[in-house]
């Protein structure tokens, strides 16, 4: 077939290709997965819509589907890391809901324990204070902000551990689409901030994921 | 001449018209201010470079000159206003004093007590939080802020008068010369929040000065 | 559940919390609008399509519907200010009546007189001129155009209170999805002009209500 | 040598090739000045620096330098066109006199009366109002403006001629160096106006000539 | 009613408004029509689509409807002026068709005689060069192109009259929806070229209608 | 008819005018494939959707469709010529295959061998590795890739031939539509590299040939 | 004075704050030192030109200057942490020297050991494989590149540990002063890539230490 | 030292690397000439300026300098290849002759032979139509242009064999330093054209002499 995928990936990495779902026929999703299955890799398919889930998952229907995060995952491999403490998935607003379930979803499905605080963007400061300390004990946070994206740079300056800031395209007009969250976040005059695409909760969970298991290392 | 001054402003928006000394000669400068002197108006020049300074005060030496702010002032009329209270002026970091200080002294020239809270930036929220409640006091606030431009947000949250938001050019790279403040700004999740031009000092204080004689007429 | 209603911001900011309807589902509408009618707030929901608006109806019938606005409003508070005078919305072309509405709306949701002036575009200024002394009582005025978005400089030259300045999404081509509208008004030659984001009525309609109340404070 | 100086133009097109002096060399710009010299061509160089001049005329005194206009004419022609009426230039601030002038002295090279209304832009209209008579008379206007770039909207719908428009990089910060003005030009909601590159001057005062030329050819 | 139609336009331009028929309801269109009927006046709407259409012509059957090119036409006046000689109108692709019929038709209505050259791009210069004589006699040339836009810099070329260049969106990916197009038109080596938005069709017809009236006036 | 077919094109470029079907009706395909089928010319329709296929092969059955490419093809001449050796097509990931069929198809329609290395991207760059003695062996490369369109660059510094890189449109966010793989492109360090447009398949496949046929002609 | 230096920053994130030289006069920059020297933090002073630090080291001469990287550095503290393996700096070409020594320079800073791995850009994949067994024992790897920037990929392919992504503004024309680095960072195929500012080598120094000290801490 | 000079790539591609010489210091010029002196390889450097070179040859006098084309060459080798036919480099104006000469610089060093046809812009195309049977017999063919970059097209349309396009930063307002004839470059409508960066004259020549290589292999 067409898709060459790369199983040695696991070796090489740890963790198993992820299967970006944009863009792909859903007989080319079932084809890749299938090659997965085979050799007992966990599949995480993302950016799916639901007409492709449901063609995908009439051929496997072992995958479970997350609506809110268009992500489709089937565990099917027995070797799952141990990993101790959590990560932080903290959201602007409502809105952000879909990306923020993607990271934290990703990070579920790699193990790690996720903590969300979700609609506490910084038109209302008070409401991410009030659950800082318990931020502060995460060994990595990811923030998802839309609009003007500012929530990373406070994050940032009120933790000590890293900070992985992904905006959304949560807007309108002079937002295009998620550009001027993610020109905030690389601007942003807090250190400790790296970024990655807009809408890119997988990005962001996976990031994290790396960040966490180099936390458990030693 | 070429120029033709505008001197009915004064009576059609109770201040005379301001020079943008930008692109104008020093010869320009000096012939506009003469019209104007001739009328007793007070007269403010803006982006003035200090080589075209030193031609004007040659001619013209009652103008004094803040350089930190490239403006040119002199006061000519006896007629100033009363005004009671302060408008706030908060910038983020020292990098930005050129464009909180071209607001500020706008403001004063105008006979507007101005407030100063500088070198407050969302990276160490709590030198903000330190003096909000002064802040709250003012009728209205301009914030002046580079980099991701996020301060407006957080302030927007805490007061509850308008708040002007100055984008400025301090940055590189992906700030695109204040494109990235500017765009965080017109998106703020915060709700009184109005935005003026990049490094537009000028505006943000004159749009405050226009609200605070609102606030002072009934 | 998800959303975090900032109840506090009435204490803080004078008015409660708006919700941004896009990007929510119609039962993320129904639970904030219901924590929301447990505290006699009122509620303004901007940017809702016909399809949530049903479903949010059927639960809430309550709602006022402005179709043209898209936007819900449900009076649940007693205390209502009194203010005197108003402000004026000006709006280029017919095109921009959906913006324009929302702004006058919003205003008006907060207890605020609104008197509008529509399809007085620049190019036949006569139409702006005979309204124009009537537009020069007004406390403030908001302006709304799309296309060159030339309405406001033209405006803001002729009176002497603050504009506020709503770029419109209507053109096509070289507009750049409001654009060209949004970059004319930001480089206003006319002083007393604040900006905000591209058909963001809402916000215009809403600073206007702030500098309002200030005007009736003393 | 290098340049191609396309002499058979004045046969196709009624006036030489202009040389455009950005980016030559002084050798280039006198090499290629010789060659028209010889054919007895008038010759027209734009946007030419002080250093280049000083070179150029050493060696060709006979060249006219217009500093504000950055141009270099000379006249050998002698069968000069006698054309009737004339055309109109209109500049916003004194700041954009450079391209206005540009405009104005090509007109005037190729025998084109020339009326100049200069510093009349639209934050103080009466300027402008109280030359529109005169400027109706025109057979053709060029408008010229940076910043916002509103005036050729203005002026489009009071007369009824041709407008040609040309932006100007004058301005700053989210002025785009004349993209704000060029913009706001393209989208005009006033008829009868086309637009010209930011800056050139030269392209709106010749565009004006072949205008004028028609309405006097019958 | 919402709408302020510029009846007085006539009289100070010579012809009556246009309607720009995107972003109205057909009620709305409908509203000025009548208004306009009633003062016996041509009426012209532009880019509307076969819904509207339809909801027009049933209340309004004596509309015209030009499918390619999205417009209506209505004859009203009975004082049509009489020119002479014709325009030229020029168009590179067969994509292009709609645009280049709104230039002719638009042109038509005002009483002018259009000739057409179509599907002559540049990449095959022959088929151009086969009608330039004729193009030449023209008093005035649209040249109407999508993709690169390089035909008006070669028409412009060419011919010794007046070029108005019409950028489309024809094409994809770096075209950018016309952008490519627009800016190499603005930055033509040709002169004699001035430009109006990308696909309006409108423009381009209306200036030509302009300048033709003059080339007849005398 | 509107259409005027380059018929000269084949002995100007030893081609025929291949039919970009954006834009076009389906009567105006079967037109110009009419006029082209009389001169026993091959015909090639790029970027055809499946509702006009369906018209077009009503009409005309002889075309071939690959939907997977969005195009028709019909051999109807008779002379092909005969090449040695193959072009490689190289893509990044499954999601870009339909641009790289594009550019396979096309170059198979003009007589050439393709060889087909697909999903081969950076981020498993063994997966290139394994191929690239055969690669080497072409005449020239063509590479596609979206998202960040780094394979040309690795492919331009393991081969002495040119390479062709078409960037695509895949992927979200700050892909900005292909500009990000294009700017990719066009700034590669590695020497030998040219870019066409983005999704331009048929270009890529095109420029292929004709270095193909250079390379065959001695 | 103006600046509110913010000394708590280093309890609440266990580093001292970092001055951004840019936009601050030498005044500014030797006032904030000695606020720091006075609480014995060290002091790390990035993007300050030749002529600021001559007049800093003139008042300050234990300031270490770094010139190939622009910054300063003056250890103050006694408790350096003590840390266990290494980070890897790998930059694409000779001229990301700078951008690369700031990150490097950074991470000794903070007491963390370095190893680079320069000018192994992608036209030469050979020099980056000879390395890569090296770079794979890393905590973690910062990777710098202008021009395409697509080295970051290649790398994330290769090791499972975070990769931070720093884009430099090396290059000309279509690299837009570092964007398009920058947009092919952000658009990576591969997994395991946060990005930090154009030209931040101090960002992607910094987040790799947070990495590398929670690497360390259990 | 700080360099890995790529000595493998004359084996890998036939070619030895080529040095880059903006963003080098003239000491790195010098340790990487003399790294590949001491190989007997050519030596070519590219955007170097007058200082550097006046530093580099004080060390390294065999350097031959072109100081129209920015670049220094060594000839050490003494294996030239021996080509038949020759390549033609056309470019539209004077103004760019800088970059046309690093193409036809950088062919010649390569050992191909060139023919120039400088100044034969669109504007007046019979300048081109002149040579353009000479043009045809050459193997490949460099078009340079700046402004509005449409060159290319219609050489495109007028020969058989490759074309390879250069645009130029030549030009001023909205052609944004090149992006305009860029754009027309990527979006001609004639076939058989590919693209390099803004003023990379080195690319244009290197691809045209891959080009030729194969034109002469078989
Ligand atoms: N939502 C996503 N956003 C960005 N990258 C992704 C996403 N999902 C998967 N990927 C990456 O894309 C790779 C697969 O690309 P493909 O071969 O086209 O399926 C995966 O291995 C991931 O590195
Ligand atoms: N720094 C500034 N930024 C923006 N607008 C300004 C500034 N300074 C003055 N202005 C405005 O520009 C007008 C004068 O423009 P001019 O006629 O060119 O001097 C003033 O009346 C102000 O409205
Ligand atoms: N297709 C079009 N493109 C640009 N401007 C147009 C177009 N059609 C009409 N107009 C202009 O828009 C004006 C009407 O705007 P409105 O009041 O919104 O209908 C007309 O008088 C014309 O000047
Ligand atoms: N003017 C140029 N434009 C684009 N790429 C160039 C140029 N000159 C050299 N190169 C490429 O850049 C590589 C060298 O990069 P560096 O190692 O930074 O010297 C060379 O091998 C060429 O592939
Ligand atoms: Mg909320
Ligand atoms: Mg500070
Ligand atoms: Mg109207
Ligand atoms: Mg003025
Ligand atoms: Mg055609
Ligand atoms: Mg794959
Ligand atoms: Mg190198
Ligand atoms: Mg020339």
């Amino acid at each position: 077939g067409f898709a060459k995928v790369d199983h040695h990936r696991k070796k090489r990495q740890g963790f198993p290709e992820v299967i970006f779902g944009e863009g792909k026929t859903s007989t080319h999703i079932i084809d890749i997965s299938r090659a997965m299955m085979a050799k007992n890799e966990n599949i995480l398919v993302t950016r799916v819509n639901k007409e492709k889930v449901k063609k995908v998952r009439k051929e496997l229907p072992d995958f479970e589907y997350h609506e809110i995060a268009n992500l489709l995952f089937m565990k099917n491999s027995t070797d799952t890391p141990q990993f101790q403490g959590y990560i932080a998935i903290v959201c602007a607003g409502t809105s952000d809901l879909s990306v923020a379930e993607e990271a934290a979803l990703t990070a579920e499905a790699y193990g790690v324990e996720v903590r969300r605080y979700y609609d506490v963007g910084v038109a209302g400061i008070h409401r991410l204070l009030a659950h800082i300390d318990e931020i502060r004990q995460a060994t990595v946070t990811v923030v998802i902000a839309g609009m003007e994206g500012a929530l990373p740079s406070v994050v940032g300056g009120l933790v000590s551990h890293p900070v992985i800031a992904v905006p959304t395209s949560v807007g309108y007009g002079a937002n295009f689409q998620g550009l001027s969250a993610l020109l905030t976040m690389l601007n942003s005059c807090a250190s400790g901030i790296s970024v990655v695409n807009i809408d890119n909760g997988f990005g962001g969970g996976y990031n994290a994921v790396l960040i966490h298991r180099l936390a458990n290392q030693k």
